[in-house]
């Protein structure tokens, strides 16, 4: 698998290409930490929405991929009725599904959206907007800025 | 006020001030929403911690300040016994505060650190790492670069 940068500036573009697509509204965001923070965050500014509310979950232990992910630190959405969940990178999608699992079966009467920058066409599940297909490992700014 | 355009390079080389002004361990790490999101998420990264769990505060109603601050989406810190909260800005301090003393309450024999970006030497409370001393407005760049 090829290895990509993915620097702040190109991810500024994308998500403006992610908003362009995105057509419906909605009242609260819930990023997948950790990818989906900045993501949360930067499209919470965009649409003015403050309700912003990571959930967390956990694919791996140590190297090893678990047989299913969990999903932990839910939001209370008992406020919310149009909700758009957030991360990085749909890759198998499993993370996408567990989450959208569990939300939808806690806040059945809540409309879910989706939205990633990245989105493998391999996956299970496609999101509802994606900024860019990829078949590529992508290194992004927050893995790698630090570092230097 | 003077505003201060803070764009995301900056953000970048202060994150390292910062990193290199903590010295102590943590094991998980609580961002504030929305503000503390991306520095929450690039810290992660850094220290490799998963355990990147965000809560959420709501000091105003639109433009009236309440009288206090509401903390909600509480993160389990039963697993954590050194944590860091983060925030982009400690102005009047009232939502650390507010953080801290909810937090504290319900994890009494948690260890609480507290970082930010930039800290008012004004505010209430003087937060255990900060990168910048300011008395100015900071547009921060994921208020501003989608709008562009």
């Amino acid at each position: 698998m090829t290895k990509i940068h993915y620097p702040y500036n190109e991810f500024r573009e994308d998500l403006k290409i992610l908003t362009n697509k995105i057509d419906q509204e909605f009242d609260t965001i819930v990023p997948i930490s950790r990818g989906g923070l900045s993501i949360g965050q930067m499209l919470g500014e965009f649409y003015n929405i403050r309700q912003v509310y990571a959930i967390n979950t956990i694919g791996y232990e140590g190297t090893k991929k678990l047989d299913e992910v969990k999903v932990f630190h839910l939001p209370n959405l008992e406020n919310g009725n149009r909700v758009l969940v957030v991360d990085d990178i749909v890759d198998s999608g499993d993370t996408l599904v567990a989450v959208l699992d569990i939300l939808k079966r806690e806040y059945p009467k809540v409309k879910f959206f989706t939205a990633s920058l990245f989105y493998k066409p391999t996956a299970v599940i496609e999101p509802t907007w994606w900024a860019r297909q990829t078949e590529d490992w992508i290194e992004f700014f927050w893995s790698e800025d630090l570092k230097q």
